[in-house]
């Protein structure tokens, strides 16, 4: 198989799973008990905990574990809301994945008010939209550091800097971002962040929220004193060890990692762009570096696809998780590019990605199009 | 290490984790992909899903994963309260677990009166108090099916009966039950049920929650259409696949495992007794088969569990979401045990303690009390 799908969740890297193995049936304590058996889970915990704060650079007690980026997102939507009810406004972007998309529709059916800005063909916030969507009882601005299906980047910094000047806070989705290229909390200026382990190396199961010092979120999950009593639940030690030590890692390859996918990107691009008809999606100058998101005129996404699959090549339309939609994606729709016939393909790179790879795949993209 | 707090966690069944191995770094694919490396991950939930639903006398379309039972107890009390916002008030009792109890003081805030029934000596919720709190507005009742720290069983069935004669909806949390007595949806006639993997040699991170067909609860978490779109987030394959076979070879052993802990647990208990000034708490008569809870007259429970500790023996006074707490548990002062100075203390026991092991810890606590 030629896994181009790395968008939608990685291989767990196998010095991940070996630092996992020894808590599942060895070191099993639940980590919240008092005893020395639980204090080896609790101290990994710990650990890891310091390793995704060092990377996003925040403090150890910014950081809450959490089952994954979509709740992550949740919790951030909702928990803020419930944390300062008094304002009912949220601002986000028609671009959002859905975890945060369809909490902020729940939030509507909650009596809230929901601005979705537009983007440009590039699928770029405007700063300007942004700061004129605010109002005097928005509470929260949401918007993603870098779009999951044509991986532009958005202007975070600049957006923060606004929200921060009305008393607004603001929450990006970094899901697809961290482990790929720098997330410093510090230089976005953001009040919550939400990460997923599965995107760069780590379990699926497993992410965390960061929630800046002073930001008072409720929870969306009750129960037990876990996460400083913010999310109940028993610890799911191995998983959490594996993000620390997947984020580590993604951290200390990033540079060579990003530099190999983008060099591979560029030339699928470049090839593909040469069989003609073929458009490039997203921001190409501020785009994260494993990804290519392109339109392709008169084919048929769904049997482009199965075409694909066939030929062993794993790539998907746009987010897993609104796979089966027949439609075309919201991401796209979005940024205006719609009206002709056309296929929606996204390929997202990886480490293990080679150059054979990306000739194998135009090849077949050639014989597929017959061009 | 004598390992006697299962009901705060059990350690992965090797069979478990082999059957989970496969799916970190090799079947990796997100199962909510198009293509057919995805399709294995999406065949293995299915087959676990159906392992589940099995167990309980459920559908394979009434069980829905989640990330484990805090989660489930959650969704169940705060999506039922969405879905059906024209009743505002439940019950509840002052024995369950916090994932039960802060939901409803979350719901409180949030407009909605609660009902916490007492319970008496034994643990025991009384059907006909049950009765009489059951109003007009009466959403949903949620009693758990058994005590997390004395073992009570409760009767469900019967209490199900009364909810649904008044259109009550019944949710129970049975985190400490499924895996360790029968547990069928049918016999108890339950709406809502919630499961946690790692009760019964799963893996963390995993639990499950029964919403019966035609039961119409909200979101937890939204965004993707995982789970038939009542439970977003990238399907946490190698944690599902695990709980599904935990939970079969569970069902498997069960009648064995019970004889075998049950046999231990009776033979700790009475020698405890020999030694004078313990008390057994909980329904001696109808409780757990591991579930051995203790008060011991003039001890300090930090103190004794520090010795015990020492000694190699893992045991808790409660609840390990709760540990740390300084109070008594609530349970035990729900109970009415309480005034004398005593220490509480929870011994749990799994497949794996054997005879010595209890003749071991008999001798200990007869050291640390000097009896």
């Amino acid at each position: 198989m030629i896994y181009l799908d790395h968008a939608a969740t990685t291989p767990v890297r196998a010095e991940v799973l070996a630092a996992m193995l020894p808590f599942f049936s060895e070191n099993y304590a639940n980590a919240s008990s008092g005893y020395a058996a639980a204090r080896i889970g609790r101290t990994a915990i710990d650990a890891a905990r310091g390793e995704v704060a060092k990377v996003i650079g925040a403090k150890k007690s910014e950081i809450y574990f959490t089952s994954g980026g979509s709740e992550s997102d949740n919790w951030a939507l909702l928990g803020a809301a419930s944390g300062r009810p008094e304002r009912k406004h949220i601002i986000t972007t028609r671009i959002e994945h859905h975890a945060v998309l369809h909490a902020c529709q729940a939030l509507e059916r909650r009596g809230y008010e929901i601005t979705y800005l537009d983007v440009d063909r590039l699928g770029r916030v405007s700063p300007n939209d942004f700061e004129r969507a605010i109002r005097p009882d928005t509470l929260l601005a949401s918007v993603m550091l870098a779009n999951n299906e044509v991986g532009t980047i958005e202007p975070i910094a600049q957006l923060s800097k606004i929200a921060h000047a009305y008393g607004v806070l603001m929450h990006t989705d970094a899901v697809q971002a961290v482990g790929h290229i720098p997330v410093d909390v510090q230089m976005l200026d953001v009040d919550l962040l939400s990460i997923s382990a599965h995107k760069f190396g780590g379990p699926k199961g497993c992410g965390a929220l960061y929630v800046r010092d002073g930001v008072r979120i409720d929870n969306l999950i009750y129960g037990g004193a876990q996460e400083r009593s913010l999310r109940a639940g028993t610890e799911n030690v191995p998983a959490i060890v594996g993000m620390g030590k997947a984020v580590s890692l993604a951290a200390t390859h990033m540079v060579q990692s990003a530099a190999h996918v983008s060099a591979l990107r560029d030339v699928l691009e470049a090839e593909l762009v040469n069989l003609g008809g073929i458009r490039v999606n997203g921001d190409c100058g501020n785009r994260l570096p494993g990804h290519l998101h392109v339109s392709i005129e008169g084919a048929n996404t769904s049997i482009l696809l199965m075409r694909l699959d066939m030929a062993g090549i794993a790539v998907s339309a746009g987010s897993a998780c609104s796979s089966g939609a027949a439609e075309r994606s919201h991401v796209i729709e979005a940024m205006g590019i719609s009206g002709e016939i056309q296929a929606d393909i996204r390929f997202s790179l990886g480490e293990q990605n080679t150059i054979e790879e990306m000739a194998a795949v135009v090849e077949c993209m050639r014989q597929i199009l017959k061009r």
